[in-house]
């Protein structure tokens, strides 16, 4: 491993995932300088392997040589290290454990729904939007009149979904319905979101990622 | 909510159940009194329905009157509820986020594996069982020669996976091999665990657990 790989933080990444983008944002809030490397799925470089054998997926944060895997690991990591400034879990245990358990239900729900909507055509395609705009409602449901879902402080539940606010328009666009009707407090939350430096400096523009979404389903035939 | 459910501990769960078993270990190792109440998953109880409406599903610890849900999020909480105690999760960040690791990987890959192997039958079958095997011989290979999981104290990732230990001889005995065989160091890891009185009160004899997989087959056809 070269010497700026065990000094200092690394991120292997890809421009588009969510999940990676959950640990950008992770890290902007806590101000952590580190060096961003563009992996290339089609073609996995050594040091991805290496890093995360088991799954060898990104994102993988390397911090002093020494790697941690999995972005809801990776942000509750950073939040433990750089423990001194802007807390992204709350300290209270059982608000920890609410928020644990709305990132692990957005974990569980949202990406497989997302897929399916975005891949399938005709009824399960709407089937497949039924089900998003109920996942969707159960976390407006959660956020309430809240500024942020821990409350006023910007936090992990609101790292862990705000990636997705940029495929909306793809799903919006592709299962033919508004999120906005659907869901009005929580686009409302993510516009909110959208003013922090680092949401929208980490977040694409939601164009951009529907031509990304058109040129995987030209690649892949769209089923 | 009645007086009792206002205060202390109970814990809704069901006797079989690998998730609950976790939860039972975790109390039982911080030495936490609760109630236990058995559910009937064919009906419901309103105090379960209410407590975990998203999921409704078993296990959910209720402290104080306030419910958490999902077995590794109770498991952390009860660790960072009771921490003057018996610490179930490693005091290092790294190590910390490297237990999570395991525990994710155990939650995401041997429960659907396993299902798979009890429920199929033929290649599909032996190709749930290849794939435990190499399930295991990771997780083997993350054990290496420590006593637990975590060194020498036992901890996160050794309470997410004894209780699948129990349903080692079930997985033999359908798929036709010997798990001893395949990880001697795991199955010495496993005996280990269980001579904890945590985890020797908590666990079920494998051939009642038998005997249970059995009763589930005849009753949804063995599909």
């Amino acid at each position: 491993m070269a010497d700026d790989e065990m000094n200092g933080v690394v991120l292997l990444d890809v421009w588009v995932s969510l999940f990676g983008q959950r640990c950008r944002i992770a890290l902007a809030e806590k101000g952590v300088e580190y060096e961003y490397r563009e992996e290339n799925l089609a073609n996995k470089s050594p040091l991805l392997l290496k890093s995360n054998p088991v799954h060898k997926k990104i994102p993988v944060l390397l911090h002093n040589g020494k790697p941690v895997c999995e972005s809801h690991i990776i942000v509750q990591y950073v939040d433990e290290i750089w423990s001194d400034r802007a807390p992204l879990l709350p300290a209270n245990p059982y608000a920890r454990a609410q928020a644990r358990f709305w990132v692990d239900f957005i974990d569980k729900k949202i990406y497989d729904c997302g897929s399916r909507l975005l891949k399938l055509e005709g009824e399960a395609q709407q089937e497949a939007k039924r089900e998003l705009i109920e996942i969707l409602k159960l976390l407006e449901g959660e956020l309430g009149d809240k500024e942020y879902f821990g409350g006023e402080t910007f936090g992990f539940v609101d790292i862990s979904l705000i990636p997705f606010v940029s495929w909306f328009y793809s799903y919006e666009t592709f299962a033919g319905f508004s999120i906005e009707a659907e869901v009005p407090k929580l686009v409302a939350w993510g516009n909110r979101c959208m003013e922090r430096e680092s949401v929208a400096k980490t977040l694409h523009d939601p164009h951009k990622v529907y031509e990304f979404v058109l040129s995987l389903k030209k690649k892949y035939g769209g089923k």
